[in-house]
């Protein structure tokens, strides 16, 4: 399958419509006419000129909005990384289909969907709701082995492309990712680490609470993955395999299959944004479909969201993942493309200009 | 007149109710019942607490909210400060009564209803809605005079204090407070610089967008304001009549008639939240009810934000004013209030514990 697989995976990168870079000029051109100081809205103003750019619309059409969290384990929980117990992932699952969650309240404050991908969950769910993609039964210990095999990494991308076009089909136009997977910040920060060249002791943070002991033992954890593994940095898939995870290869290829369809995707917190990150290493033109939400206390996120030119919305100190950052900026989001919309002109509502 | 506005504004402070901390607790304790590891949520939480140590009830309801703009001339645009006409300021009030203002957009979008308050606009307008409270007709310049005599100050805090009065009437129950004025950038520095320490050089900022010479001549006039009233930074009437403005004066009364009513505030940029300071200077027990948005792109406002303790939520790069920043909160409030409702407990969901 792996052939047939890289070549279905070029066909949907070269699907992505390119930067259309006079379509966001022209967006500027309408919002330098309404009735407020030019550039004054901040980074609204740069949202709706880059979905001008992204669709090629003055003001596109977003109201049908989804967060889809995707779900997996991670054998590196055998070497103490997280607080929680594994349980806890296929119990959030649950609580995520059950409405319960924080993300869903957030939702449906938002007026977006929830929908739940088991990519990877160590465990058999049961439940009508629930989008099974499941690759793995959580992944290997990172820390002894590769995490995944490559054909592994490459069909949970493939997955989560599929994911994208199913809802874009729906109609589905605004995404925000979400994750659920006890111990994910371990691999999400070998990612970091590999990807962007910062030391373990950088990219590893405290994850759901952990204490100094247990960071620095998380420190070591993730330098023994990398030491065993020697993930390849310029082949993104060959880091994802060894280092990364199934919930976290289904984001990268949730992320390129939206931006194949035209949409959108608010990321999350720091293991949202690894996601993106690989998603861009292996196609670049996604970067313009990406908004960040929020920079959590995870220390290397920033360095990620940097490395993709990204900077966050909001300042909420969040730590709780699940897509919960993102699904609050749909608010900002609409709010960009309302004011494109609404707002009146210095010549309708007869105000002076500097 | 004066001595009986002093006694009613002591008569008002004192119907503020405490800040309650064993609700705050009631509200920690539900809060860590919750499907998240605790404090996951970070503000959010903070807020949800916040509000029910202000209101006494787990989760108050704050469904009916009010972006209450606050509108004045400035005499000390006679020395240049600003880039745009002072005739800006009547359109701009005529353009939020007409719907069409950034902060209009952004109410709708929240659910929240606009009023624009004549606090001191030279100019007369007319408009079925405007709610005229006209204390002054602009400011004198204060690079030469006092802004406002004393009891013009009084005046105008007395009548921020009766339309937060009136609107709590209505059933309003959380507010964002929002300003229009030209050239109040100005006084709001010098406020600043008298308020907190902090010397012309670090509390003027660029306001609507100025080059470095004018940024060195608004320096010098803040200088010269000061110099020349020699405000008495312990009394902040004194300091508001000589160097603040009729909006400012109204917004510091009505955000004292808001917490005196029980409902909290948003404040919005720079200019709202030297507003702020001045109401927790004349009334410490203000605090609890004040809510930051974002910081603006004006240097002092970091240092006002800090004074009362204060983080702001968003970081959109905004500078525009009008309550635009504080309105796009009320989604973050009403989250904080959701989650705290509508998440499932630990046990209802069986999920396991730490």
């Amino acid at each position: 399958m792996a052939n047939s697989a890289y070549a279905q995976l070029e066909n949907v990168i070269g699907q992505i419509t390119l930067y259309q870079e006079s379509a966001a000029q022209h967006a500027k051109a309408h919002s330098d006419q309404l009735t407020k100081p030019i550039g004054s809205l901040g980074k609204l103003e740069e949202i709706a000129f880059r979905l001008a750019g992204i669709s090629g619309r003055l003001w596109p059409n977003l109201s049908r909005k989804a967060v889809v969290v995707m779900a997996g384990d991670h054998g590196v929980c055998e070497e103490g990384v997280s607080a929680y117990p594994q349980e806890v992932t296929p119990q959030m699952v649950l609580n995520f289909l059950g409405g319960g969650a924080a993300v869903n309240v957030l939702a449906r404050q938002a007026g977006a969907d929830v929908y739940c991908v088991d990519m990877g969950v160590n465990a058999d769910i049961e439940h009508p709701d629930l989008i099974n993609r499941k690759v793995v039964r959580g992944t290997a210990n990172m820390a002894k082995q590769p995490a995944m095999s490559r054909d592994e990494a490459m069909q949970a991308i493939m997955a989560g492309i599929q994911v994208a076009d199913e809802l874009a089909k729906q109609g589905y136009r605004l995404f925000a990712t979400g994750e659920m997977g006890i111990g994910n910040t371990t691999p999400s920060a070998a990612l970091t680490s590999v990807l962007t060249g910062l030391s373990p002791e950088q990219s590893v943070g405290r994850g759901t609470g952990i204490n100094d002991e247990s960071w620095r033992h998380k420190i070591e954890v993730v330098k023994r993955a990398i030491a065993v593994n020697e993930p390849d940095a310029a082949d993104p898939i060959d880091v994802l395999a060894k280092v990364g995870g199934a919930e976290i290869a289904g984001m990268a290829g949730f992320i390129i299959g939206a931006a194949a369809n035209g949409c959108p995707v608010v990321i999350d917190g720091f293991i949202s944004s690894v996601a993106a990150l690989v998603a861009v290493r292996l196609a670049e033109q996604v970067k313009p479909y990406l908004f960040a939400s929020h920079l959590s206390q995870e220390q290397g996120h920033a360095t990620v969201l940097e490395s993709m030119g990204l900077s966050p919305m909001i300042q909420l100190d969040m730590r709780l993942g699940e897509g919960t950052g993102a699904v609050l900026c749909f608010h900002f989001i609409d709010a960009a493309l309302k004011l494109m919309q609404e707002m009146a002109t210095f010549d309708s509502a007869g105000v002076s200009r500097e």
